[in-house]
């Protein structure tokens, strides 16, 4: 077997074997083959494309590069979650505490992204004392004591998808659905859950834009978790404007908790609802939709789902008070009214565009070492469809430096379209994927 | 401009601008782009493939990425030939001797490739004494004294090219006719000459298999030398079987010696002839074919062109009395002879296979710092469609080492397809490419 004759074969049209694909894994990881051979095959599959079995045999061979974590210490069903990544999306900080009050288990890894916010475990370290880096037996622990916890990935977990991933961010091979779900089902399965749900995001404030894409994605990642025998649902949801309201470390974890807290309302807690009711589903914790609802709004309702938050966040060393009292989050120096220049109404939102604003104000990272003000970022006052008066404000931004504030500003306005007629509002779940279809 | 752009536009099946393919090859050149970025592009390139226009800056831009020769010091107008390479395939020590007989001007760039036998630098060099490095005023004092010489390429001709090529064939990425043409012609148009003759190969033992590809490759690259002020016509010549009889670098040499005395007939010396007839049409030194091959038959006969060989010989260091005793070149230690096993026709040759065979014996080399033994080869003893029996000879072969000679004999044998029927004989040339096409 030569990686040469891998490449004329997939770029020849034809499907890889199993031990054609490790081969290619194996011998990149180890650094037998190299880059430059790894990006041609790596363009040759986004031109032909994999099959359904190609693209679980790439998750099994990505996945048994590293680490594969046991998670059988912890009793009962554990159950993950994984959003593709949109905008104001901090799903998982509401979820998963409302899973684990239901009775659920999480143990989650993390992975620090590039992006307009940090990721999960940036909104958590925006938390006073909180800390992300916990041992193997430490996060087994907190798991069986509050239901839950998220840590950051080992160093070793799925090495093959850091290698490969960032060859690809520049290679122009990101966008094929193989090569996607190879990317985040290895790293779940590494991750040792028994039952996975996933939220698959569309929309332009997605990286994967067209419906039908996500579609496609969301069906390929399910059978991959059902045929490695893990319950997996997806629910492909809207990412057309930002999700919630806060766009930024701090701001999210503040949003995260006021919806525990029962104080917010939104299409973030719908979706944070839904996510959760299919986790307890996957997890054999309910019969059916009426009763996972039934379950959460108990658990949101009593103040218990909050509790698991605030006990989550004491277990990794945090500050518990937090979650009553969100004022001790790290908060900006300024707070800024962006205001609309006409009346109308707001028909339409660049969705990336905003997260690139909150970017520029510092809240996320275009490189690896980048640093993350936890404090900054933007507060959306708009929602899709919503009737606004010029003067009227749009957005709070949450500033410490000035330096990118002018730009932020006007491209904030342009991403937000106000014109005579309302639009249409785009459906919140656009689809659900399970095993059967 | 970013190269991760250019990835992407060219892989979205968009068109490069010059300025583009300037940046890639200038980046990468330079070190700036890396090999895996190359990569990428190459195999987009592959699938998008190029039009005429990005295939014509693409060899402008390799062109320029080291030196261009200038040759407006030897007086008269400046003919090139190439080859795309094939077995048994010495042209060169033919045609461009005729050439210089008849008042033409060959002043030849050679490269050292891979292959089943060297290439003509290697051929030339298993002639006793001669030297293929000469400095620029020797070169153009040789081919001013004697009308041709043919060296080895300065280090820094088409640097691009050597990167590329080097790329290309581990990634996928040889069999492109917009790379194969930008890869030829820019070192035709680095190597300065006036007027350029191609003659791409097409058949098993060529590397573009299909007449329909060869032909688009030849009028890719006559528009390329056309657009570029170069009259530039190429000969789709036959390569489904060894074109003379000797596969092997001094035995070719006598092949092509015995050929200009006169004593040998077959393809190569009716190819060798039509590639002459044409670099002196593209020269302007014949009316017509009719008195091309009035002139060259002279030479031949009147034995100049044998002593313009013997001249290049002498002016370069090598022994011109090889022209008149070709005993003087190496000799291989044993012939043996390889005789069929059964009766019939030859209908079909393996021709790639058979320069396989040549290589196993020594006279070729796999990797770029292999030896070759100048002595070692094959003479072909039978042609398709000829008749054989039992115990007749096929093929001589020449040997040193007995190491592969098992292999090499038994392969041979597979090779040559004897059946009951004589099979079709295959038109020697199969066309003519010219700009106004």
């Amino acid at each position: 077997m030569h990686i040469t004759e891998i490449i004329l074969k997939k770029r020849n049209g034809k499907a890889l074997g199993r031990g054609e694909i490790d081969y290619f894994i194996d011998g990149y990881c180890r650094g037998d083959i190299a880059d430059y051979q790894a990006s041609a095959l790596l363009m040759a599959i986004w031109f032909n494309k994999m099959d359904r079995r190609e693209t679980t045999d790439l998750t099994l061979a990505m996945r048994d590069s590293g680490d594969v974590i046991d998670l059988s210490g912890i009793s009962g069903i554990k159950v993950d979650k994984h959003s593709t990544g949109g905008v104001a999306d901090t799903t998982s900080l509401v979820t998963i505490p409302l899973v684990a009050a239901c009775g659920g288990r999480v143990a989650k890894m993390s992975g620090r992204g590039l992006g307009h916010t940090g990721g999960t475990l940036d909104k958590l370290e925006s938390i006073p004392g909180l800390s992300v880096s916990q041992g193997m037996a430490d996060f087994h622990r907190i798991v069986s004591d509050c239901g839950w916890s998220i840590i950051g990935q080992t160093a070793d977990l799925v090495p093959a998808d850091k290698k490969l991933y960032a060859l690809r961010s520049v290679t122009g091979t990101v966008d094929n659905n193989s090569l996607i779900a190879a990317s985040i089902m290895s790293k779940k399965l590494a991750s040792g859950a028994d039952a996975i749900v996933l939220d698959v995001k569309t929309g332009n404030g997605a990286f994967i834009q067209h419906a039908t894409d996500a579609e496609e994605l969301a069906k390929l990642m399910v059978d991959i978790g059902e045929e490695t025998g893990r319950r997996t649902i997806a629910l492909i949801s809207d990412m057309s404007q930002p999700l919630g309201n806060a766009v930024g470390n701090a701001l999210e974890v503040r949003e995260a908790i006021e919806i525990l807290q029962g104080k917010h309302e939104g299409d973030l807690k719908t979706v944070a609802l839904a996510l959760a009711a299919e986790m307890l589903g996957v997890s054999g914790l309910v019969a059916d939709t009426a009763e996972a609802h039934e379950k959460l709004t108990a658990a949101l309702t009593s103040g218990v789902a909050l509790q698991r938050l605030a006990d989550m966040i004491q277990l990794q060393g945090g500050d518990p008070d937090v979650c009553r009292n969100t004022g001790i989050l790290p908060q900006a120096g300024d707070v800024m009214e962006i205001t609309s220049d006409t009346d109308g109404y707001v028909h339409s939102m660049m969705t990336d565009e905003i997260g690139n604003c909150a970017l520029l104000l510092g809240a996320g990272r275009l490189a690896k070492d980048d640093p993350i003000d936890p404090a900054v970022g933007l507060w959306m006052r708009v929602r899709l469809g919503d009737r606004v008066s010029a003067g009227d404000v749009l957005a709070d931004f949450h500033v410490n430096q000035r330096k990118n504030l002018a730009e932020a500003t006007s491209r904030f306005k342009k991403a937000v379209g106000i014109g005579p007629e309302p639009g249409t509002s785009p459906d919140l779940i656009h689809g659900r994927v399970t095993g059967g279809d």
